[in-house]
């Protein structure tokens, strides 16, 4: 078959494509904030929330992130995003891993305080895109209820986005999320004894 | 059991974590340029990638990307990273995904224009991190020879992290990597007639 050959018939094909495709997108016409879940044991989940949250300030619109786990941490997305102080509100509330803090009432009591902070941005009609970064670890060790937690996210503001990060998300999350993606892990080079590195992990 | 005695379990439990997991970090000393894959019909590919982006100018890194696919599309990514022109280098390359062009010499030939511009961001000593985004779409096409790429990031220098991103990744591509990660569709909006929206999904 001749290149000619190939690319009449790879047009032919593309046009038929795009009429199906323009059909289904007929039927696409729903708005609303999205409630999106990252879960899943490997890459990805908060480096995801963080591209969202590129995306949002590319289209100007006002961002809140809270971080549950990783504060005492120096971490590339906290030095980068808290340079736009106008369009991103970013609070910093976990106090680590529980193996760092060996405190589980303060470690409770953290994320206690990162949820009422949680709770302000959901409900804030100036925000558009809320990230509650690890949040789902909180939630796995019971240091939130996971009833008011649901509760408050059902009844968020109609055009509210809200993301919810970190591995064993809790059934009742997928439930009442609109988007749920799996980050599964294929390989890492942590089993080649690479350390986590700037930049790509943090 | 007393919450006392929950609590002073949990401390004991999280020394002795603590304990194996400094063990286990003594053999994590490798650094060195990862090479990452994005792969999977999930959400969060491009997204995560773009995370790294930020994460990357949070530690004043010098960051270059390539989107092979959309072209003509106005993103939020393009607009947010485009304002940074000092750290980033981001060049839009694709014309649009096939059934739009459908023309697959000018495919073919946005694609090479888009690897040249990959090959000279890899080879360049002032970039930290390099993301292709959706390369996996045009070397799914053939549009791109799967062993040139193979060997330009093989050979690429020992401190460049580079990310590929899109669905089908080329086995070939999935055995060079350092980290893969396949991001699985659990539930999707799309179903439920939601539009793709600003900030979250482009």
């Amino acid at each position: 078959m001749s290149e000619d050959h190939v690319n009449a018939e790879h047009a032919e094909a593309m046009r038929a494509l795009k009429a199906e495709r323009e059909e289904l997108m007929k039927t696409k016409t729903l708005e609303k904030g999205l409630l999106l879940v990252h879960t899943g044991d490997g890459k990805g989940k908060s480096s995801a929330g963080f591209g969202m949250v590129a995306r949002s300030l590319g289209w100007g619109m006002q961002v809140g992130v809270v971080q549950f786990i990783k504060g005492k941490w120096k971490t590339g997305e906290r030095l980068f995003f808290s340079r736009f102080p106008d369009q991103v509100r970013y609070r910093v509330m976990g106090e680590g891993f529980t193996w760092d803090t060996q405190d589980r009432e303060r470690d409770v009591a953290a994320a206690k305080a990162a949820w009422e902070e949680s709770k302000a941005m959901i409900a804030d009609p100036t925000l558009d895109f809320v990230l509650l970064d690890e949040i789902n670890i909180a939630l796995r060790y019971d240091y939130l209820d996971i009833d008011e937690v649901v509760a408050v996210l059902t009844a968020r503001p109609n055009d509210k986005h809200v993301c919810l990060t970190g591995r064993n998300a809790k059934p009742q999350l997928l439930e009442i999320a609109d988007l749920v993606t799996e980050m599964t892990l294929v390989k890492h080079p942590f089993e080649q004894g690479f350390k986590a590195q700037r930049g790509v992990e943090f």
